[in-house]
């Protein structure tokens, strides 16, 4: 078995409700390589930092089993940074500051050990030909290939999503971005579309409102847990990615069952990134902490119709 | 047992991006004693008609074991009409017409024989100050009172709505609803304050989202099955509370177990509802249907955790 992911690894500086930080490190590939660290003993990177990312959050990132010999280190140049702020209802944010500085010219180079010893391929949120090229530059086509991204590269880049998607077993979006990338308001008719365009399995993540898991005639409706205070969201589809292919990794099993167990581990260490600014809940979490919140959205969702019939 | 529901048999003109209809039968005691008739042999009604309001539909309720002594025919009067409009979302909607008529004068008299045998109360949406007439002029206190309401009452008579709300034991609102009323945003917080106005219970209803259930420190997340096509969504909620109370009549049980199965039973019998316009789905729905699309709600949400632990 070997997982390995893409997306950035970078500055985020974010305004909440609750407050607001410094530039702080952030980036989908920081959260996914975290989340899945609580699953596998290691992992691989492909990315690209530039001199001003932190050495020792790198460090601490190896610490955690991360193989980084897929980073790319430009140290004369700055690192992706993003800063946004989120309106109260938590769900929407507007953009304040993208520059892209290193990615503006990412050609991602997949050292020779990876390429024909990737079981698991976790395609972060990127420029979808970045994510092309790192499919195209393996030896051998990966077991699962799971892809995330987002409307900005619907907006920009649809033709190129769409090549991509070609080569993808399971897409995590949210509902509006399944609403964009299909054309269809009902979730049902844009699952339908959507997995015509290549992944057999397709999550729509909801937030507040919990998961959609689509494949075949099949559905399955995570529950999300209550919270009583969302702090900041950034990172929390980052986080459910990484746990989700983290635990399929941990268990080489991709059955419609085991990834709603994966779907859940995701849903609960997204609930714990939530409720501190970056990463800083997710670096440090127990397997106490994490079982127990598992075992409270089984609570959460548990129903006994067995002897309830009309 | 005997169930006593109370709120408007009316005339409905909707419209919606599938179709639009002339007057058809509607209001929420229609929708909730409909959806009750399929868990209790006989239920009982406090409401008000005009002479407009078609006889056959009346006795057509009576052949479902729906006692109407305590409805009202106002023979020179006409009844509550309501006329909207529904978004391409199918969640928000534009009034476009609200005829009170027999409304605007309604005092409910209670059938002495209701007056100190009813166990199960629902309180249908309608004014707060009818609301807590029909429980004042109770006998006894029902074991259970359950209340459907909206933000209209809230807007405009918030203060009798939490004078009623201190005899209630469920509230069933929508979440924009909840925050209104608790001034909260956060749902769990929402539920806090709400349930010290009055109910033990809250039930947050979510449209396409599904439904969550409070009680001390517990919270259930119902799913909702994922429809291609929502045709009108008008009269989900009534269904929904009328499926709950029948359920909990049925059973004779307030436990929180089985006040989930009530909600997995009021979401299914409402999927059937925003089929097609007003109540012509729930009015012809046989017991192999019901019980097969609460087994669709059991597969949706099942998962098993019981050997995944990290």
């Amino acid at each position: 078995m070997s997982l390995l992911s893409i997306g950035t690894l970078a500055f985020d500086a974010i305004e909440t409700p609750f407050g607001k930080t410094d530039k702080i490190v952030g980036g989908a590939c920081t959260y996914i390589a975290l989340a899945a660290s609580y699953f596998v003993n290691e992992s691989r990177v492909v990315s690209v930092v530039g001199g001003d990312f932190p050495k020792n959050r790198l460090s601490d990132l190896e610490k955690r089993g991360v193989n980084l010999e897929g980073l790319q280190i430009k140290e004369n140049e700055k690192s992706f940074f993003w800063s946004g702020k989120y309106h109260t209802d938590m769900n929407t944010r507007d953009t304040l500051v993208t520059e892209l500085n290193v990615l503006e010219s990412f050609d991602p180079v997949i050292p020779e050990s990876y390429k024909d010893d990737t079981t698991y391929l976790m395609l972060g949120n990127l420029a979808p030909v970045v994510q092309l090229q790192v499919l195209e530059r393996l030896s051998n086509k990966p077991e699962l290939v799971v892809l995330d991204t987002m409307n900005f590269w619907m907006d920009i880049a649809m033709a190129d999503l769409k090549k991509v998607l070609k080569h993808v077993d399971v897409l995590t979006i949210n509902d509006e971005e399944a609403r964009q990338l299909s054309g269809e308001y009902s979730l049902v008719k844009a699952a339908d579309v959507i997995r015509e365009m290549g992944p057999t399995y397709l999550i729509i993540k909801k937030g507040e409102h919990g998961a959609l898991l689509f494949h075949g005639t099949e559905v399955f409706c995570a529950p999300a847990l209550p919270l009583a205070e969302v702090f900041d969201p950034t990172g929390a589809g980052d986080t459910f990615a990484g746990g989700f292919i983290g635990h399929i990794a941990k268990t080489k099993d991709h059955s419609f069952e085991n990834m709603k167990r994966a779907i859940i581990f995701g849903s609960a260490l997204a609930s714990f990134t939530v409720e501190k600014f970056g990463t800083e809940r997710l670096e440090n979490l127990t397997i106490e902490e994490i079982n127990s919140r598992v075992e409270k959205f089984v609570k959460l969702a548990h129903f006994n119709m067995d002897l309830a019939v009309i």
